[in-house]
């Protein structure tokens, strides 16, 4: 796992030094957000969000290549001391286990994550008929976009519930209060109940079971009295790399900035709270049914 | 592949002799199913009521090994001519492609399929907290449940399309009426909307999916004139190895056996329609929520 910190450690809160945790005094700390998936598109753009609008909260950035990541280098350098850039494939559970073992070491809670990293299928292109179906295309789209989420929850969750709730909306009673947030971008073509085109099998079929892993993480994390809300969220259809190929059937006014974007669901995310939670959620605020 | 052949296969129609098919004389046959997933559990006693139930229908019974299906070799003998067993491994696109090429020779198409086979988790049992999860895991079954069955839709719905409709109701209208049948042996526990306790998620997550699968073949395969009903079907709990470590946790008058759980659905069966497609049904025939 490669690793660039951006930021300067000593400034962040909670047990900067696992081996030697006794000297350590842990402060109380800006909120940390965690977007997993940061290189480009929306996740990038989550992290130039809260950076711009969330001060002084501050952001670990994970992506497959940091060395690569221009647009984070460059984000690092507009807010000195508030990006740290971890090198993560969410296909690796190794990883994962590394990266979260790295951020409990340095910031010792998380307040948000976000799951963004996903591919229509790895062709560049969804299936418009079972012809273009196979096993390997299937299998390869539910790792990265199903699989890699819930690993990252399984993994950062005990982060999640040391959280200082500094993401949502936190209600007046203490035992409905939460921890942390966990946000698995989705798309509307992951619901079945919404489905009346078909097609683009393995992008559905990916993001269906990951609404599944949402609902099934709200129970688990719902349970005791670190709660963490967990929910979906679908980011419109979004001027990205990911919905390329589809950009001349989007009318203008239909295909968002990532800034539009992001700018909604962050909105989403200021109003969460328990009783939202194993939910998911549009951009503009409307639930989506399974 | 390996293959027994425990029908004489100069008593069913179609065409027998690809290599040579000017001089075989395609008869009108009896009506064929196949049962995928059919060494033992719901999918065996899928055959054995259909052979027992639906004379002259012939089954093709499909297993990871036919030699070992020693519930597939006596019911071979009890029904001279009318079972076919074929080796195949769900998780093997190519044994599937196989598999389908042998049955259009021999047959030269179907009426129902019925997609059985499935595990709840490598390990023999569902995951009880995030704890229990790992990448492996989760694709592994998801492997087996999910992209199995839609690999088979893709090799075996041009012989459903090809159908004589020997299975489900047909309504009057021709436009209306369909060829052939899908059945993708589902769960309750798939369902989003009814997952109040969480738990067994690569189960959950690979159910999930293999509905939206089944809600996408039903608007591919529901398109032009060869029509083909695709459903998912719950059959209840059932007195299985699948579910076995948790048969102490259920009421006895709950626990089906493969005999009363395969007659339930083999009644929703018989009903099905081209308006019933793209849905999930109980073994009571209840629409399940998605
Ligand atoms: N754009 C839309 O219209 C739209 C609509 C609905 C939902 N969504 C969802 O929105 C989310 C963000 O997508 P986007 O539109 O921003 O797409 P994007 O611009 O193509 O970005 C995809 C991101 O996923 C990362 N990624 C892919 N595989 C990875 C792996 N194995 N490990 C780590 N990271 C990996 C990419 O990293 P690299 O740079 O390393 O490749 C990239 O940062 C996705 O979940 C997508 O399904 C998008
Ligand atoms: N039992 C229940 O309470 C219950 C409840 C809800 C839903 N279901 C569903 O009902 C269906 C039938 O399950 P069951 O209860 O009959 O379970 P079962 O008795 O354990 O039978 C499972 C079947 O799946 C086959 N199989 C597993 N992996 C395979 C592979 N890679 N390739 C080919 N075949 C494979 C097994 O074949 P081998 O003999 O070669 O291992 C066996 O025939 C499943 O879809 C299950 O999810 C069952």
């Amino acid at each position: 796992m490669s690793y660039i910190i951006f930021c300067d450690l000593t400034n962040i809160g909670g047990n900067m030094n696992a081996t030697n945790s006794r000297y350590v005094t842990p402060v109380m700390a800006a909120r940390v957000a965690l977007i997993q998936g940061a290189s480009r598109g929306l996740g990038l753009e989550f992290c130039k969000h809260i950076l711009k609008f969330k001060p002084p909260a501050v952001v670990i950035a994970t992506c497959r290549n940091p060395e690569g990541a221009s647009g984070l280098r460059d984000l690092g350098g507009e807010h000195p001391g508030r990006l740290t850039v971890l090198g993560l494939d969410v296909n690796r559970e190794e990883e994962i286990r590394g990266a979260a073992e790295r951020v409990r070491q340095n910031f010792g809670r998380l307040d948000l994550m976000v799951n963004c990293s996903a591919v229509l299928h790895p062709s560049g292109k969804g299936e418009t008929s079972l012809r273009d179906v196979s096993a390997q295309g299937i299998i390869s789209t539910f790792t990265t976009n199903t699989v890699g989420p819930l690993i990252m929850a399984k993994y950062f969750s005990p982060l999640l519930q040391k959280g200082g709730g500094g993401f949502g909306h936190q209600p007046q009673e203490k035992v409905k209060q939460h921890k942390g947030i966990i946000v698995n971008i989705t798309a509307k073509v992951g619901s079945i109940g919404d489905n009346g085109l078909g097609g683009w099998y393995s992008y559905r079929m990916s993001k269906v079971a990951l609404n599944m892993a949402t609902k099934n993480l709200s129970i688990e994390l719902g349970r005791n009295q670190s709660k963490v809300v967990c929910v979906s969220l679908h980011p419109g259809t979004v001027n990205t790399n990911l919905s390329r190929p589809y950009h001349k059937n989007v009318p203008p006014n239909k295909l968002f900035s990532p800034e539009h974007s992001v700018n909604c669901l962050m909105n989403i995310i200021d109003t969460l709270h328990m009783d939202k939670t194993g939910r998911a959620y549009s951009w503009d605020g409307a639930e989506l049914p399974w």
